[in-house]
């Protein structure tokens, strides 16, 4: 099997890279007592998620129901950290298996009155954090008092179960020291809330928390005890660029084809916006959609559907049509998205499949 | 069946709005005496390529072989616009059934060569139209003087067929009237290739053309015997603000739930990125990556991968959470690419599903 076997454009991890990453965040976690939840939007891979369970994991994150479908097949612990709403969705949620536990993370009544009708009607139990808004002004309750509302209604009304309070601070965009300000007002508002709903007689025994920017310094957030990061499995050029991890950690590549060299100053490749995804650098400088895997200094400058446009004025390097690259997203959980099939590659030369429902094959 | 008994969010296609998009372009097409070969990269769905085949096109645009190999169910005369590189693409190309026509748009010399090779390999003619740059800088042969060589190259090598030309005015992001600049460069230049090609011996019996923008001018592009649109199908935010179509021929939307008022002035959906994905409207103002059907003034402000912030200033509306909102997303060939199922809804309430594989079934 060599790459020249691949009909590009076509999504491709590096196994060993991969492994390395999910220690890492595991031995993270371990040195600090901390639970580690991995969101799984970021790989949708059932593999992947045998992986970081198998390393400790303490359960899963997902997205949506469907993914939590999918991740019973990997975990007996999953939290869907969104507000569900709607009868088909919450339906889907409890045709998860009865061994498995469930939670959700919710912000508001509506959400709360749902989910409590549906738990009723498949006569099961399920945890409940109350997300609050920790200044990324997305979801999460705003105020407090109206954080505890919901949580004395969740506590009412079993088989609903109370089980702590969750945050994400995506406002945060570029990794912090123990001296940023961000940090600080974070650390003081988890602190706060931690202790209002103690006063309420509400006391978390779970604060749910973490992002990637912030993702090393969760231990210096007094109170929380589980992190939900994503990109880590993967990391991808933003999380490069914003100083969260090493170019070399990044594991995820898009094998492409040089496709025509017919305009002078670039080159250009079959991977484009329906493989890449449109996703800008956010927290860091850094222009272009993704940037190649061995020449960082060539950047996919324009794209459309289904042609990547080389920026080649930074590099003395001339491709030929036919010559393959890989390409380092932006943003890895959109790729993965965007994929059926990953290819996982190990050194030398074998591969092995990922998919969302099979387990991996060697091909 | 009723919109609440779908999952959100979900891609659903105005079937009534759709057959009349459809009716205008082959209407305009048969008008003109053009070719209408339509790119099915717009909706990647065999039902589909039917329903445009049916009304009188001459063949399908294909941009991968892929496609080509979904497509062949709905025509025996296909275009894939793309220059093919590769063993494993070509291979596919060439995997459809013998008694499709298939041409290939290039332009470089390389892809000859593996085309050559490939045709030789499955002992399969195919036609090849030469591409050149009409001003866009993506691919294409910027010198016609090179465009000529590569299609004497063409015809030295059969089993190719040197069938004619092509070009692509991605360049022009605005509808033009006879009197703009950019029409008139555009006509100078096609018609300059025309005749240097006649000159040259090799007059081309194509002269393949057109993009959303110029759509309704392609009569005006003297030469021009066929025109490829995609998006004319469904139509989309973008092509609805550069008025190449009203807002009530926007066929295509999707169907998303609200799922929190936390956060004041807004209401957040669940379709994000990976249900609208991340494109900017180009060639006219508008802000957001999205806008709803019944109220255009309601734009999907900010994104994050399963949140879509619906800012609420514009509006007296507030939504409560569960309320179910249709999105026009900004660009639609996008939105097909991230979905597997596209929900056709009739009215008054039946729906029909349509897949890239299979015949719709009435759900």
């Amino acid at each position: 099997m060599s790459f020249e076997q691949l009909e590009t454009p076509v999504p491709l991890v590096d196994v060993d890279v991969m492994a390395r990453n999910l220690d890492t965040m595991q031995a993270y976690a371990d040195q600090h007592q901390l639970q580690l939840r991995p969101h799984t939007k970021t790989h949708k891979s059932v593999h992947v998620g045998r992986e970081q369970m198998r390393r400790g994991a303490a359960g899963l994150t997902c997205a949506t129901p469907h993914e939590a479908t999918v991740m019973q097949q990997a975990s007996d612990d999953l939290l869907v950290a969104y507000p569900l709403v709607g009868h088909a969705k919450l339906d889907r949620l409890f045709s998860v298996r009865d061994d498995v536990a469930l939670r959700v993370q919710l912000d508001n009544a509506e959400a709360i009155d749902q989910l409590y009708a549906a738990a009723v009607r498949h006569d099961r139990a399920v945890a409940v954090t109350v997300e609050f808004d920790a200044g990324m002004h997305r979801v999460g309750v705003p105020s407090l008092d109206d954080a505890i509302a919901l949580a004395h209604m969740v506590r009412a009304n079993p088989p609903l179960e109370f089980s702590g309070i969750a945050f994400y601070p995506g406002h945060i965009r570029e990794p912090v020291t123990s001296q940023d300000a961000s940090l600080e007002r974070l650390r003081h508002k988890v602190s706060e809330a931690v202790q209002a709903f103690t006063e309420a007689g509400l006391p978390p025994a779970i604060v749910s928390g973490g992002s990637t920017p912030t993702m090393w310094r969760s231990h210096e957030i007094t109170g929380i005890t589980e992190i939900r990061p994503g990109t880590y499995v993967y990391n991808d050029r933003t999380t490069a660029e914003i100083g969260a991890c090493k170019w070399d950690d990044c594991a995820f590549t898009v094998l492409a084809t040089v496709v025509s060299t017919s305009v002078k100053g670039q080159a250009v490749i079959d991977a484009g916006t329906k493989s890449l995804g449109r996703e800008p650098i956010r927290g860091a400088s850094g222009e272009g959609w993704g940037a190649l895997l061995d020449r960082p200094e060539v950047i996919v400058a324009r794209m459309s559907e289904e042609h990547g446009m080389l920026d080649l004025t930074a590099t003395d390097w001339r491709p030929r049509v036919g010559e393959l690259v890989r390409v380092v997203p932006n943003h890895v959980c959109i790729v993965t998205h965007l994929n059926d099939v990953i290819f996982g590659v190990f050194h030398p030369c074998a591969s092995v499949v990922f998919s969302r429902s099979a387990d991996p094959r060697v091909v």
